[in-house]
């Protein structure tokens, strides 16, 4: 298991499906994409397009090449290879800070 | 959709499976309880029961009830109605802030 300390308070930890569920003593259930996703927000679509070329680079699938949103912002999907989906945004209605 | 400020530039949206699945472009898939869990530490053994027991009342479904763990904490998890896995725990070795 690993901690990631996101802020303070905060932690993010990743450590294997099997364990959830032994550790809630529940039954292991099949793997599934759209349970959640992990939201990356950059500053720019050339941000964007370097974030997706880093994650296809180590191994990541491209889900949906990064493109124009309806909501007026620039967005792609990749999966881990955990399967799990990552969804990485540039969003000019959500200024990041400096 | 509705979006949680947890802290400073993150935030928890909270939205149904079939519209990450539109909008990653994949096809929605099977319900699975064993792809993450929240995780909320308390202070108290005491205050382990009292959040069981508020979830419980709510509608919650308890998958483990409240008991020691191996670790020297006490913790137990519930299903919300989303079927989602809730993890609330007391880890003596984690002090809160107060």
């Amino acid at each position: 298991m690993v901690f990631i300390d996101l802020q303070a308070n905060l932690k993010l930890a990743l450590y294997p499906r099997r364990s959830l569920a032994q550790d809630a003593g529940i039954a292991a259930q099949a793997p599934s994409a759209t349970e959640f996703s992990i939201g990356h927000n950059v500053s720019s679509k050339a941000e964007v397009d370097a974030v997706m070329a880093q994650a296809k680079a180590a191994g990541a699938v491209i889900v949906k090449p990064a493109q124009d949103t309806f909501w007026g912002g620039y967005a792609g999907y990749f999966q881990d290879p955990d399967g799990h989906l990552w969804d990485i945004a540039w969003n000019p209605h959500w200024p990041l800070p400096e």
